[in-house]
């Protein structure tokens, strides 16, 4: 197996879901966490520039999702049909145009009582209500997201709504089947352990 | 094979990168065009009110990177290798985002002048000419981006900084070896057949 080292902020952020696959795995890596105050100096020798990098045997594979599913098919994560894998993807190519949304309005100049007024009336009604009707109904019908057997779409969506189930319960009441999915997976006993190991950062 | 049909509205946009691959494939589809007059109808009656989205057998799949990935699987333009399908992948994220910076400025509500500069003094030397500097490099020591093998990376180059060479060749005057793959993959016979005769839209 290659040497990995995956490069990030210390925070989860865009690099979670990929050490909760790393984690799902048991694939060894290095998990180097770049303290904001070092990353002007760190940067200048990370490769493109931006992070998170996964560095394999020394050599750089840049873009969170690209380095989400290539670990996801070495812990078996991703399906052999390519429907199914096609389906994963668009899953998380939706989810992250949903935190870039919520990024948006967190890193905006607003004040945090503004930012509050569009998390409630824009973001929530318009971004991330109607992606939350689909995946009830599709969840409703099935035991995991695309088959009979675990995905590394299913670990993206507890991750993402597991955040919006510690920061805002209420918004998912209305979800009860992504309820039981977000914590299915956080059942899962490695992804359990991590979640007990795991730095404790703000975001 | 599956019976296939892209919606999009008749534009290249989002949608070219799947068309080029179909035809890469001389894989059979229906290319739905929907003008924009009709949208607000028929956004009803598409899945998730976004497209693209292929019907594969009648069910939908949305995102046009998931689509593009899924088609390119069935023409042969993914590798086998799990690393080297990642660097597509990545590259595939890398130049949606580029594409995503010129689509904000190009639907601001900027005047032509402010916009032209705005392309001139932030999107070209911050956004657009590191991925070039990178590909230039990358692209200077071998022939195809990933291997000795055309990918669905290298139509995608082609396509994005074709558009680019059709506007403002002059941009691209540092990086001959893209513009020779630009050139190249455009004469391939599929794609060249396909440019001949695809439909003449503005973008």
């Amino acid at each position: 197996m290659p040497e990995y080292k995956l490069i990030y902020f210390n925070a989860r952020g865009r690099a979670e879901l990929i050490r909760w696959i790393f984690a799902y795995g048991d694939i060894p890596y290095t998990d180097e966490r770049v303290e904001k105050e070092d990353w002007p100096e760190k940067k200048k020798n990370v490769p493109g520039g931006k992070v998170p990098v996964l560095m394999v045997d020394g050599k750089p594979l840049p873009q969170s999702l690209a380095i989400a599913r290539y670990v996801a098919k070495q812990a078996d994560l991703v399906p052999q049909d390519h429907l199914e894998a096609a389906y994963c993807d668009a899953l998380a190519d939706t989810l992250a145009e949903v935190k870039g949304e919520a990024y948006k309005i967190m890193f905006s100049s607003q004040s945090e009582e503004e930012k509050k007024k569009v998390y409630r009336e824009e973001f929530f009604p318009n971004v991330m209500a109607p992606v939350l009707e689909r995946l009830e109904k599709r969840l409703q019908e099935r035991e995991w997201f695309v088959s009979d057997k675990v995905t590394w779409a299913d670990l993206m969506i507890s991750l993402v709504f597991g955040e919006v189930q510690k920061r805002k319960a209420e918004l998912l009441e209305a979800y009860p089947a992504v309820v039981t999915l977000v914590n299915k997976v956080r059942d899962i006993l490695a992804i359990k352990q991590w979640l007990e190991t795991a730095p404790d950062t703000p975001f």
